[in-house]
């Protein structure tokens, strides 16, 4: 059995570095082929490892940390030694397979970008949100803020949504829908018609356009968006169940019995939340980028990143990367044909510049 | 005091046209200062009216209904003597000051901007939905499926917003907001960081960039968005409402213990959803348009319907239309400067053509 070794950002997200540690600690203990690189403050990583000799765990010393606050162009500039651009180094020199970060997300997308560089017959990178529905999970690409995406992104978009549905969420023909304002093919604008075309025209399991409501009941494996749109209607989603959860709990605090009925029916609504908790998969796959890349979220506690770092393992042992390019090559023609650059770049090949 | 007509489209609605006339008779009863026309197929309303004498009610007939599944365009084409253009003909013709419509949303609008025109200085009229927060209510504009907006439309749409918030919310100086992806100016794409740099420089009370998280929480009084992105999320909102009542169902059906418990809680979730009910403003003004026209939501029962025709005959009552050509004017050089459109017009005013 081959090894993967996946570099963790032991500093990034809220609760590092203790979490972050404990999860990749949980991470090993779970999976015998997993081998994890802690990369931050040895200082601060080290007494937290104490009582774990014999399992896969190494630190990388990085001195920088890249804050959640701090602005990503600027904190990659002037943090050259941060735990985000350490690990992604690890991966480029091949001393690991993957790379979690639960850290600011900008930076670590930028890093990756910048240091790994794009699959061949990738435009964009995007982000791939995976998001409990009523009946499983659906993902949702892009949410990492591509915005101003032309139609050959968001077909592009869809080849790796498609790939990952397929390899790490193990449905075999993944349902792809266009994230619209109607179900007619004529609705939207001038970018998602025409991306609509172009996915007629392609070899997925193209179902056509869905509406914002048909994300939860799970229309589709599959949801194709620009990372404007993506990134605002997850965010609502989230500002909608957190609202609702206050007002339940304002409205209750008034009456006994109805806080007694609220214990009394408390299981129940927690294993509700639980369906729609983030963590069972730990992390968004940061797709196009020539390694593998995972992305928690800030909240991230110690089940998220063991999740997290178990789906960057599963990324690299069904080598998804593969997949893509293979994907992409086979919609060549059709991202090119809608894709200037693309084109331009056919002919400098073809005249041999 | 003047007595204000209100058209009704009786026919519109999926509880058309009982509850519609229902509403009707019911928003009469309530403000003496209010007349309604109800349109549609008289032989079907007429039983319905039968024991109002006294009341300010009359019927004009209109032979066709748009149903709610007609495609807006083949429908305007083929049904000229629809519920919905009769009612926006008794505007146009000074018959009437108002229309309510709870029918084919598409169709209306469509009828509302070719029927009646747009106000001057309106490049674009638009939807703007009034979602209850966590304090109130705030106005999301655009809410209508105007797509492909360029910044001058979205400072368009802010200056309505902020007027139908102060007049119709009753809000004194309404907090404008810019829905984006992040908080910072340089977030978002490329005709959002334009807005907002417009947004800026406009008379109104600009508080920046909110993403989706920051509206139910009512960090602003006027959201301001692309009809894309505001009816994704809107539809995403009432759809992760609809999955979480029917999780919290599915999953209390299992235990007698929890069904109690559901049952000691009830009157407070109702509370809880009765706040996040559309109901209580009962419709979307369409703005910009040369008339007062109120959307109603498709699901609309009598008490939604006697809220939208109230909130018509009180948009007509405060003169929005004339603040919102007198907020336009005010902004007319901030708007003409970003709009080539707009400066076109100029120059040929300016030439005599």
């Amino acid at each position: 059995m081959s090894r993967i070794t996946i570099a963790v950002d032991a500093m990034g997200g809220d609760h590092a570095p203790e979490e972050v540690v404990k999860g990749a600690i949980w991470a090993i203990q779970e999976a015998d082929d997993i081998e994890v690189i802690l990369v931050g403050q040895e200082g601060l990583i080290r007494p937290l490892i104490e009582n774990t000799t014999g399992l896969s765990l190494e630190i990388v010393n990085a001195s920088q940390v890249i804050e959640m606050s701090d602005a990503p162009a600027e904190a990659i500039r002037s943090k050259k030694d941060s735990s985000i651009k350490v690990a992604m180094e690890l991966v480029k020199g091949g001393k690991a397979q993957g790379v979690f970060s639960a850290g600011n997300s900008g930076a670590t997308l930028a890093t990756a970008m910048f240091t790994l560089g794009r699959l061949k017959g990738v435009e964009r990178p995007a982000l791939a949100g995976i998001i409990p529905t009523l009946k499983g999970h659906a993902v949702v690409i892009d949410v990492g803020g591509m915005v101003d995406c032309k139609p050959s992104h968001l077909l592009q978009f869809a080849v790796m949504g498609h790939v990952f549905a397929k390899y790490i969420l193990n449905i075999p023909e993944p349902k792809v829908a266009l994230l619209n304002i109607g179900e007619e093919p004529t609705k939207g604008n001038e970018v998602v018609k025409k991306t609509h075309a172009l996915l007629q025209k392609s070899f997925l399991n193209f179902v056509g356009n869905v509406e914002g409501k048909d994300i939860l009941p799970h229309k589709a494996d599959v949801i194709i968006c620009d990372g404007f749109v993506g990134n605002v209607a997850l965010k609502l989603g989230e500002g909608v169940i957190e609202s609702l959860v206050e007002l339940i709990r304002k409205e209750v605090k008034q009456s006994i019995m109805a806080k007694l009925g609220l214990f009394l029916v408390k299981n129940q609504l927690r294993a509700v939340f639980q369906r729609l908790d983030y963590s069972e998969y730990g992390g968004a796959p940061l797709l196009g980028v020539n390694g593998t890349v995972i992305v928690g979220h800030g909240r991230s506690e110690a089940k998220a990143v063991k999740n997290g770092i178990k789906m960057a393992a599963n990324f690299v042992k069904q080598d998804v990367n593969a997949h893509l390019a293979k994907g992409l090559k086979e919609h060549e023609e059709l991202i090119m044909g809608s894709s200037w650059r693309k084109i331009t770049e056919k002919i400098k090949e073809v005249v041999g510049q």
